[in-house]
């Protein structure tokens, strides 16, 4: 049996970033870059007009003073004049401040007179007033993005700026997911009173799409070792193939078995958590297979433990790991036994800070308890008792609303 | 002008909840449900144990005592015999506990004897160990998910477990995305010296992709009324139009002139804000109008201040605003004016706490320094300077990675 960070350490080893692919910018929200970006050009592009108002000299303004307008500057055109003594421009925010002037006085502190042919000035200005100075922001020639870089709304918007209408991203892995077990019944049956609805296939593709788009559900198979073997040979053919059930110590429990017929090389059978310690997880060629634990609360950890940090390293992040979120523990907990535990949990901001409480469970076949839970409370291996009032360390496994 | 808290409440008032839609489970990530779940069965839907083990009468067990075994109960199968005294049941993880039967032992604390016919357990038990007693999560009839959950992955898990193949949430809103400004080059084009590239499309599609799918850009529009009112009655089709560009004093600046033409009834067009100030809303019928200004920083920024809350209203959300972490600034900030600032910050979190610090930007045409930021820090309109050490209050606008 090994630690979890052991078991994540040889996961990590073992995911690797997938060959770069291009696409189209409009579809590369969450994806990697696989290439380094440079700015094909100045941000601003010229010295632009922050404000609506007149382009000037600004040793010229001592106010009052009128200054003769010869020309009205739209953004999106090129000025045609230069700006001389006594001499303002008309000028849009967002328009090219023309040759000459260093200022642009706003609007509200001018009067425009004799049918906008003259300007009377009422506040003095400063050289470079209200101008946003050419390459201030960007320079040409220089790495916006980092390879690597994660694309965000923000990351998407320097990419068009600098004209990436496509993208070289990592690809993100194919993942097909697999319930073993007699007693699953499809979610749309009624199950018999022995039985229970496949809820982990579902479970888990959400959990999986919440990263990436290509997630099959591959269906569900009784415990006979044709069956599992069969839908294994087909899982196979995706980047990773994610099991849950027929991984404890029973006699039907025949995932392990097949696995091994089939040439896979486990890595670790067995994680000291708590849910989750039958996790199993394996290679075979370049095919990654996790096979987790069929309790739903465990198969729900499992993932978030160490087939989620996977796919993003396979993405191309560089950082795998959910926030960590320090809060206040609101009442004692005593443990059960020296294992690493991740309890659901509920993080709530009070004051500056952060409390969090565990929600009531009842193991790790109790689903229910997740509704409740925005996190898992980490238990390390070495305590043995938590205090109200602690400082514990949660994982936060959703958004914080 | 009004302010930020006036202009989101506005907002929000006019942002009606859609009308339920059914979607696959499959298809229902990140949506609110608009009817309330019962569960149709108990959960567990009987006795189960929660080990591979030995299915006993509590009180039989001194030991060491041996037991007759009767039967072998697998998962997903109804066990046919009642234990007795001195009798047991050999089971696996997920099986039905037999009548007659209180406790499960752990298989690693008995010992098979007499090929499988009896069994010699080692350690005692009490009564209900190992066993998920049936109802003890969720008894049949309860409400599970009230109406208004947003759908997580655990909340598709017990959706499943439900029988919930097809569900029923609120629609999500249509989107669509116009820019205006005679400056504005397609972002596939190489733009002229006085043009720049229609980065804000872009950077808007993204953050609505973030929480709806519905979104096209329609295109982006020359400061002319007629091409204008042509695009924006096009994006009138949408739930949500939104424009950059065009709203502020700028004689150019003509999509509000649009918009009354129209008939589209305003409600607010500045805002005490910075950056953002010349933010319009209005409506059309039940068609909702964003005019955002056309600096992408001030895009960004009152996309997330007012457009994304209104979304998530209209997809039902019970909460509609970012998550705010209190942390420790890093270095003092002087204000400018009293209007309510969001500034580009980048959070960190140290220790047990979190630390801010503004990110360097040159004002609201500067998006590239978005992408040094993970939130937004938050001046208040009455605050004048804020000193190193000062809690301050950071709007999250992505995840904590």
């Amino acid at each position: 049996m090994i630690s979890v960070d052991e078991a994540l350490k040889i996961v990590l080893r073992k995911g690797k970033k997938l060959p770069p692919k291009k696409v189209k910018l409009e579809d590369s929200a969450g994806l990697c870059l696989a290439e380094g970006i440079k700015s094909d050009l100045n941000m601003p592009p010229f010295n632009r007009s922050a404000m609506d108002g007149y382009a000037v000299i600004a040793k010229d303004i001592k106010p009052p003073v009128e200054l003769e307008v010869i020309e009205s500057i739209r953004a999106g055109y090129n000025p045609k004049k230069k700006i001389g003594r006594g001499q303002a421009s008309k000028i849009m925010t967002g328009a090219v401040v023309p040759d000459g002037a260093d200022a642009v006085i706003k609007v509200e502190e001018t009067k425009a007179l004799d049918g906008d042919k003259k300007v009377r000035i009422l506040k003095k200005t400063e050289k470079g007033a209200n101008i946003a100075r050419k390459g201030e922001d960007v320079r040409v020639g220089k790495t916006v993005l980092p390879k690597g870089t994660k694309i965000r709304a923000q990351e998407t918007g320097i990419l068009a700026a600098v004209g990436k209408s496509n993208v070289t991203v990592y690809s993100t892995p194919s993942i097909g997911i697999i319930s073993t077990g007699d007693e699953l019944v499809d979610i749309a049956r009624k199950p018999k009173p022995w039985q229970i609805r496949n809820s982990n296939s579902y479970s888990l593709a959400a959990q999986a799409r919440q990263i990436v788009k290509d997630v099959e559900i591959l269906g569900r198979v009784n415990d006979k070792k044709s069956e599992i073997r069969k839908l294994i040979q087909k899982g196979l053919k995706k980047d990773i193939l994610i099991l849950s059930g027929g991984v404890s110590m029973g006699e039907y429990d025949l995932v392990g078995e097949v696995l091994l017929d089939l040439g896979v090389k486990i890595f670790f059978e067995k994680v000291a958590l708590r849910p989750g310690k039958p996790t199993v997880f394996g290679m075979k060629g370049d095919k990654l297979i996790f096979a987790l634990p069929g309790n739903p609360v465990s198969t729900f950890v499992t993932f978030e433990l160490f087939v989620k940090p996977c796919v993003k390293k396979m993405m191309g992040y560089t950082s795998y790991e959910h926030p960590i979120i320090h809060a206040e523990l609101e009442k004692a907990i005593n443990m059960k036994k020296k294992r690493r535990e991740y309890r659901p949990a509920l993080l709530k901001q009070e004051g500056t800070g952060w409390k969090v409480s565990l929600v009531d469970w009842h193991g790790s076949g109790d689903l229910f308890s997740l509704t409740g839970a925005n996190g898992l409370l980490i238990i390390n291996e070495s305590v043995e008792k938590l205090n109200a009032g602690d400082m514990v360390e949660v994982m936060l496994t959703d958004g914080l609303l």
